[in-house]
């Protein structure tokens, strides 16, 4: 594989690509590729670990149970641990990517 | 200061702009910015933390001991602790926008 984000994309995307980058003892980065994707309804992550991410192609709305957030790229946000979340949206119209440092 | 990673670039960049997104125990998150910087003559990194560095934006070139890296948008690379490194170059034509991931 390529070392480059926007790189080795497949064509087709019948699920959500997780690609790991790094896996450290205190932290994982991933790609997320989500084309159209969101978070089956009804449900939350809830993750024991923080994550920073932030959106690096495409566009996308990440619900939180307070708030809702657009996010387009270079838009970051830091999820606590255990904080619920959802992936309400992604743009049909290309790939989104993020970047996910998990922590 | 807006959470996007594209916002806030000063006008005039006299100096690298190094801006922290995230302090955690065991990870710094951080942008920084270049505009045909280089790392000055003779001076290497070296740092104790190892870091994940990406270039999301612009192109440069990064040099290590044994061998010279040509970085464009997307482009990623790990570095271990204590390997020396330093940035060559930078393009004039715009900033060159790195997100860094010490850990």
């Amino acid at each position: 594989m390529s070392n480059n984000l926007f790189a080795d994309l497949p064509p087709d995307l019948p699920a959500e690509l997780f690609t790991a980058f790094l896996e450290a003892p205190h932290v994982r980065i991933e790609r997320i590729v989500s084309h159209g994707h969101s978070t089956p309804a009804g449900f939350w992550y809830e993750q024991k670990q923080s994550e920073w991410v932030i959106v690096l192609q495409g566009a996308a709305r990440l619900a939180f149970e307070d708030r809702v957030m657009e996010m387009r790229s270079g838009d970051f946000v830091t999820i606590p641990a255990l904080v619920r979340h959802r992936v309400e949206w992604t743009t049909p119209d290309e790939p989104t990517i993020w970047l996910a440092v998990h922590y």
